[in-house]
């Protein structure tokens, strides 16, 4: 698909790698028309899929709202802290949007969907205690204000839930579907935690941990309405397939914006990877393309021996340099691609064209 | 149930409260009576249990290494430091044990038990990070060689594994039983968490706390049992009941153990409790005997202000002085013999023997 590669986040000139000069206004006219082609001119956005789902989501909501409580006071409190902290919702979008792509008939999903949200958010808690995280969403993290204990222990609380609704609604296909995604996530994390500091991670090995701790839960979040649904088993691996591949696109673009916005739009620091030591594609890519002494730099980066301001400087002028952040975001269109081609065989609908938008906000975020 | 009150862990001669005084001789024969019946004079141990589930023991152990794998080497390495690092196997040995006592014919119970032990070395990994504990069962814990972070991930990944057991078994009552128990268990341990450091804490809301976080995982480990043998719903109360009263006796006593033993024995530290500012039940009786002096003293020690070796030197002073060790395991032994009730109505056999001893032993730990 080279005609998706080539367009970045503005300023081309210093690129060392010609090998895609020239084509990014093609580029952008094809993603036009393959991605965009249902919102005309104006700029891609979660709206259309948003306003979808408005209904079922209210449901979903109170059903979030209705399992996070407990006696103990705590665990609202910090559950509510981090589930009311605006986030998107875009896993259980994904499932109720989904629903409307198979016009699904019932309300199960919607519970499913909660139970989506629980899982997601309790690894949100144990990831910020992983990675001492301060900000989450452009506030202060739950364990910045309750602690590691209490983030660690609300989150096993939330996961039990999610399987506790699950369990509820009954169906073993779909807690087979996100028993497996929760083990797959975890396996993804640790082998991040194993790579972290690790400079020498190859584009596949991230592949896989990203795929493992982002795409898996967007797949099952899919996956699971076409369960729901009663659908065959083709309509299963699409919504997986339109799922993991929105994922990676959609943390592949995270990785580049760390290192070109500020912590106002992205709700976290810049450069906050960086400084914690993670290998994400557009370093693995600028290690790949850099000079011995370039390397050098790298490294001592990556072990937290050089991470000052000065250095992220750097670090960023590299990336531009190389070019770095233009081709991490060109793989993201790529997965992109993949999950607009995964639903393409569904007829036309409302519910197809704000599947199709959502990749194309995911990309657009970048620019 | 006074005939089982007081007796204690030896010196009684300073003891305040004399309303048990002399009763111990006569207490001891109505626990050997009641309790130890069916093994003579020897010590209560676990051997007849150990002995009765062997062979099913191999096979849960099988499935324990098997399912712990991952191509995360991290995963098995940690996983393995704590699950090979020779716990009892308290948990699963009692869903063997039960099935032996329903004469339960089939192997599901197997895989089951295995994942049981999932869910409790999970919440060990996890207590571990919350208590910043430095040992377990007399080495060093996961978080003190792999980090907290890894100890939190590797304990989400085999709380998912745990599930996906569960759903390959495929019965959805004990997957309700077991994420309720996962959901309860969450909830007792931010309780005990937000109860931390304050001494105000009732006997009526400790042994909520310790209901949560330690029985409700024994009496799910039984019951299931109960469960995949079929058996009728008074069955799975009586078996939850044995585990749950169980699970607290085993708890008080460790409480009562905590400030009598020593690293060697128990595996951890003497006084790990009151360092942490643990509030258990020999400290609440403490409080609710002690002058304003020793209420004084037990408010600046809870908080975290009097905890050095001379301070559990006075602590221990006080607890004995009030007898509380003692009427700590007095309270041992009422949920002892509630379990011994609620196995009462099954015919004798080897299986109720040894579930019997195994609560004999329970108490006898503190001896």
């Amino acid at each position: 698909m080279p005609g998706t590669l080539g367009t970045g986040e503005g300023a081309l000139a210093s690129r060392k790698s010609l090998q895609n000069g020239g084509r990014t206004a093609k580029a952008r006219r094809i993603m036009t028309a393959e991605i965009h082609q249902l919102h005309g001119d104006r700029p891609p956005s979660l709206d259309p899929m948003m306003a979808l789902v408005a209904a079922d989501m209210n449901e979903v909501n109170s059903v979030i709202l209705d399992r996070m409580q407990s006696e103990v006071p705590l665990i609202p409190e910090l559950a509510g802290h981090l589930i009311a902290g605006g986030g998107k919702r875009m896993r259980p979008m994904l499932t109720l949007a989904c629903g409307k792509l198979l016009d699904y008939p019932g309300r199960r999903h919607c519970k499913l969907a909660a139970a989506v949200e629980f899982i997601h958010t309790a690894t949100l808690l144990h990831d910020d205690v992983v990675d001492k995280s301060d900000l989450r969403r452009g506030r202060k993290t739950a364990n910045l204000i309750w602690g590691n204990s209490a983030s660690v222990l609300v989150g096993d609380f939330l996961f039990s839930r999610a399987f506790e609704v699950m369990v509820e609604d009954g169906s073993l296909k779909v807690l087979k579907i996100l028993s497996r995604a929760s083990a797959v996530i975890a396996e993804g994390e640790v082998n991040q935690l194993s790579a972290q500091r690790r400079i020498e991670t190859s584009e596949d090995q991230y592949l896989a941990i990203i795929n493992a701790k982002t795409a898996e839960l967007f797949a099952a979040a899919c996956k699971i309405a076409a369960v729901v649904a009663e659908r065959d088993e083709a309509t299963e691996a699409a919504l997986d397939a339109y799922g993991r591949n929105l994922g990676i696109a959609f943390q592949l673009v995270d990785d580049a914006i760390d290192y070109v916005s500020d912590a106002e739009t992205m709700g976290k620091g810049v450069g906050d990877d960086f400084r914690d030591g993670k290998v994400t594609l557009p370093v693995i890519l600028a290690y790949a393309r850099g000079s011995a002494e370039e390397r050098e730099f790298w490294k001592l980066a990556i072990t937290g021996h050089r991470t000052s301001d000065e250095d992220l400087a750097h670090a960023t002028r590299l990336l531009r340099q190389h070019g770095t952040i233009d081709d991490t975001l060109a793989r993201a269109r790529h997965y992109g691609q993949r999950a607009v081609d995964a639903i393409g065989g569904f007829r036309a609908s409302q519910a197809k064209a704000a599947l199709t938008e959502a990749i194309a906000f995911a990309i657009a975020r970048a620019y």
